[in-house]
């Protein structure tokens, strides 16, 4: 699973009708506790995240299954809001 | 999932029949705001996209399920036409 | 979906039965319209390929049920034979 | 599968219920004997693992089957406390 | 699917039960006829493969439904011992 941060939200109008009523946030994936990834990723709400929040992020087909209808076509969600990360120290 | 743009398309008469029918775009994957992936993808269109228009992209199993028949040989599908992405504002 | 062109075979005697039977290209993932990807992958043949033509490739689960036998450990197949690519025109 | 090597934890109180009791450890991917990867990634203990130990780890689909409850939407799950690597000799 | 070959070997005790008796191997992934990869992975053994083979690896839900029981929690198989790749020739 991926640490990420909600950097921004994204709307389609025209899409699959199983994908309405879905939050599309924009999500900066964490690479670690100094580097971020330069490639931006949407990802699928499903616990209230908001602009700003640390996101604990779940890919493939077991980001489908978080769903109670497992057959939307998401391959990214959004399944916790990180209170803390423990890096490890400098050595 | 992956925001990108339709740059192209692309044909195959001889292919696996249940892909008949199909059409096939060729994607450039957006990284971010201002950075391409210097990959092109294939992506079959599932929701009427045209070429020069921005579109959310579904991968893995969770794209073949987008269809009625869920045992399409295909790994990557347009599931939506993006209206409009919020991108983080420069700090 | 991948693009790619096959560039050889591979033989493998001593394998896993269910493998039977089926042919293995080695295949050249082509980025774009110039660039290759130094990581030449094995693919299925499922549509009857030869080397120097150009394939489009499904990976994952979704390539497996390309087959009557779903159950076939493959993550790599070749769905088609392209005719043509209509890549971007240089802006 | 891949080596890692745990490095730290992670905590998040609002989560998708079904991950509720579950343990996510923040971990170092080793590339071979003396290299390690810069991105951290996070995988739920199955075995009773502790920061600092060596791991195996499984990915994708067949990652979250290792739970009996083989719908929790998670992708990366620690499936072994490594005793020793037999790496290749220096030539 | 990938090309490597066996380098070494891992061991792990305390581990998924499921996990009982498989042969853990080390493999260096072959990008080309010259280039390895840096990053070493580790393929459950499912043809009797021994260090210094050449192998045909499966990876994702492909590879454990190589095995009699499907629900194995791993994502690499070796599937196959290579005789010989038909590498494309110099141009």
């Amino acid at each position: 699973m991926l640490v990420g941060k909600v950097v921004g939200s994204l709307w389609a109008t025209r899409k699959d009708e199983k994908l309405n009523g879905l939050k599309f946030l924009l999500v900066e994936k964490q690479l670690n506790e100094t580097e971020v990834s330069p490639e931006l990723v949407v990802a699928v709400d499903h616990v209230g995240a908001g602009v700003g929040e640390q996101v604990l992020i779940t890919t493939g087909s077991s980001a489908r299954i978080s769903f109670e209808n497992r057959t939307l076509p998401v391959d990214m969600v959004i399944v916790g809001i990180i209170d803390s990360v423990e890096y490890p120290k400098e050595e």
